[in-house]
């Protein structure tokens, strides 16, 4: 008989403080779920704040130091998040004006931030100069004109690193190697748009080139695509060394980490894939005849996705006939596709668990489905779940933390969830749930 | 050489009140996009009230009255459309709390509500039977004995319709029939649910079965699933009236009214569609030898997607190599996954008009991206486009007004668009444009 490990919280999936107590009742950072679910509702992100902070300085010594580790906006952002990046010392990437003008409501300091987007607006262009943001990754021949004139105005110059395509492509452990990349993001080193725009920016007296940035993909479990990817980037920065006479300091090589959604799945070894991806540079920086750069890394989900479990609590289910023979359960949580869009998006699987109590149910082929009128609000397509989970029970999704919240809808009128942070068995809100109210205040007129 | 036809408003997929005025500036409503651009910004979305009205009015005349025509709130709901739905005299479906809420607050009759789910909270279905909604649709044994219990504290029976899996699934013009669906809504007609579904809700006397409902897909443009589904659920029709003596008055045949996104699909015919399935449930009526239902539909694509567009202002654009031979060219809007998730979720096609001037350019291949950091955010894949679509351009997408705002979210904090509603020449704003204080909002305690 294999051993019932549905009651386990996988250490490698789960957050690092997670515990389940005698009662069978699970708790993060210190304080159960069960009392946060009372007190503020389901569904419910809890975030870890040791967790975060961990992830974080596991990175910083990885990459040799917690500014050369850019910490990913796009994934989560609150001025909650900015201030814990800021207080462990890591640097902020931004991709939109938005994100910048939160982190700098957040006081995060604009010289340890770097505003990416393939199509900036003339208004966040004009903000990182007048802030001072640390770098522009140039991603377009018009944004570099646009950005030059602004810098121009303003009379600075502005440091800048421009995005190439190295024409790697890596997901989880498959790694695609191409001249052409058909994607929106960069200049292309096989056609030549690299150089140009290099020459372009080296050729602006108010653009400071520092480096260049590329990015090869995501969920990303091994640094052959990255090493690839560095030794076609460092071939250009010893041309840009020998033609031009200029020496690139810095090297972006993305974000990408991986992490274990699933309890099957292997966690990243960032220290291991780190020491290999310096390595890999210093080498290749050798054999183009250049001092090697510092590197620098983007991640987002590796330090957020992991802190972060979504409660639910579990509403109605049914036993359904999928053939003459065969059935699967169905059980609905009080969220869905509004809180995780991710599994009808992109087929992302999590590992849920019971967290009020100890399962003892028979392990039954089941779908954890959410609230939305659609066949496709799935949460967990196929797993074996005990056949006691039942209504009014608690169930939570792990590694929700990134682009769980930040990809929310308020889909069917959905208010969004209450975002919790736990440490030492302390509370804080981070963010409010939202209210019908809420929703009502962009309309406009009377009713 | 082909027609140019670029600057075309194909007729069957723009709202009926677009027009292009002899500078080439595409007004809807009697209003320039161009001046609604530069009143609002943009992204924007932008409703043509008449629009909306008319298709109420088609879908009214071919189901034989109003009432038997149910909007899907899914699809796109606000104050204003509950109010609009109301003028028209329509029945509005609700599939959670706060759908219903918003419906009631826009004063929208409780009686001409049907509320969807299928995992209603208890709060929801307590509000149903204390506001007296018209219909209960049951998707699930839980739900049936909680409705029930609510019921009978108030001291009420609450018409009710039982949620039916007809084993029909259709989507475009493909059509499966199977005998199990392995999805989440509803009771099997083939493993007797329905069946003992059905009796449960006969035997209660807090609950009053006035009809089965079903829903075989989305996208539809053919009879032939309505008229098999009707066929199967008809046969129950005939045994519940013959073995329960209850005759059930009305029969819920569902939405999935498919529209035109790009111009080579063709208009549903809804007059004739429905003239067909009339037709079809009065013989299988007649073969179980009973009187035929009333039929109500839920429409909600079919009438409010096509009455709107959204109107993006170009920015940076690059030709990319995608091979040694071939280019792309990429266009970027200023909007994204965040306003329209469709192309990414379900791979959904658009069409794309410039509309503040002729375009004159050769026709490219191109591909329309949004400003989003992930290379999935695409709006457009690959249609040719003239080579002068340029920075500062506007370039409306039509056909957004379902499942648009509605799944919007605040990826990369970009706040979601305004909503304005246009009708001879009038301009109204329906959503304000959301802030980076709005978002804010949410956040709890000092920064």
């Amino acid at each position: 008989m294999p051993e019932y490990s549905f009651n386990d919280l996988p250490a490698h999936v789960w957050p690092q403080t997670a515990t389940r107590d005698d009662d069978g009742v699970v708790h993060i950072g210190g304080v159960a779920l069960t009392e946060l679910a009372a007190r503020y509702g389901t569904p419910l992100f809890v975030v870890d704040e040791a967790d975060f902070r961990a992830r974080c300085r596991a990175m910083a010594a990885a990459f040799h130091g917690a500014a050369n580790v850019h910490y990913a906006s796009k994934a989560f952002l609150t001025r909650t998040i900015a201030r814990w990046v800021k207080e462990e010392g890591l640097s902020l990437d931004v991709a939109s004006g938005n994100e910048l003008a939160v982190a700098l409501r957040a006081g995060f300091p604009a010289a340890r931030i770097t505003a990416h987007g393939n199509n900036k607006s003339t208004q966040f262009l004009r903000t990182c100069v007048e802030e001072k943001v640390g770098h522009v990754v140039l991603d377009n021949h018009g944004e570099l004109a646009a950005l030059a004139d602004i810098a121009a105005e303003a009379g600075v110059r502005q440091p800048v690193m421009v995005r190439v395509k190295p024409g790697v492509e890596a997901h989880t452990n498959e790694m695609i190697a191409t001249a052409h990349e058909d994607q929106k993001f960069g200049f292309s080193l096989a056609d030549g748009a690299a150089w140009n725009a290099v020459t372009a920016v080296v050729d602006s007296p108010h653009l400071e080139l520092v480096g260049l940035h590329c990015h090869i993909g995501s969920q990303i479990f091994d640094a052959g695509g990255f090493n690839l990817a560095a030794a076609r980037v460092l071939e250009l920065y010893g041309r840009v060394h020998d033609e031009l006479d200029v020496r690139l300091p810095e090297l972006d090589l993305g974000g990408g980490y991986g992490i274990a959604y699933t309890a099957d799945q292997q966690p990243l070894d960032v220290e291991a894939l780190a020491r290999e991806m310096l390595e890999a540079v210093r080498e290749h920086a050798e054999d183009a005849g250049i001092e090697a750069p510092t590197v620098l890394v983007e991640p987002g989900r590796a330090i957020v996705g992991p802190s972060t479990v979504t409660v639910y609590t579990v509403g109605f289910n049914k036993t359904i006939s999928t053939s003459e023979t065969d059935t699967r359960r169905y059980v609905a949580v009080d969220g869905g596709m509004s809180d995780n869009i991710r599994p009808a998006l992109y087929g992302a699987q999590y590992d849920a668990r019971l967290v009020n109590r100890r399962a003892a149910g028979k392990l039954t082929a089941t779908r954890v489905v959410g609230s939305h009128c659609e066949s496709g609000d799935i949460l967990i397509s196929d797993e074996d779940y005990p056949d006691d989970l039942t209504t009014g029970d608690l169930l939570a999704v792990a590694n929700t933390g990134a682009y769980g919240y930040a990809m929310a809808s308020n889909y069917n009128l959905f208010t969004r969830p209450a975002v919790v942070t736990v440490c030492d068995g302390e509370v804080t809100t981070m963010l409010r749930r939202e209210t019908v109210d809420d929703l009502l205040s962009l309309e406009d007129g009377e009713f």
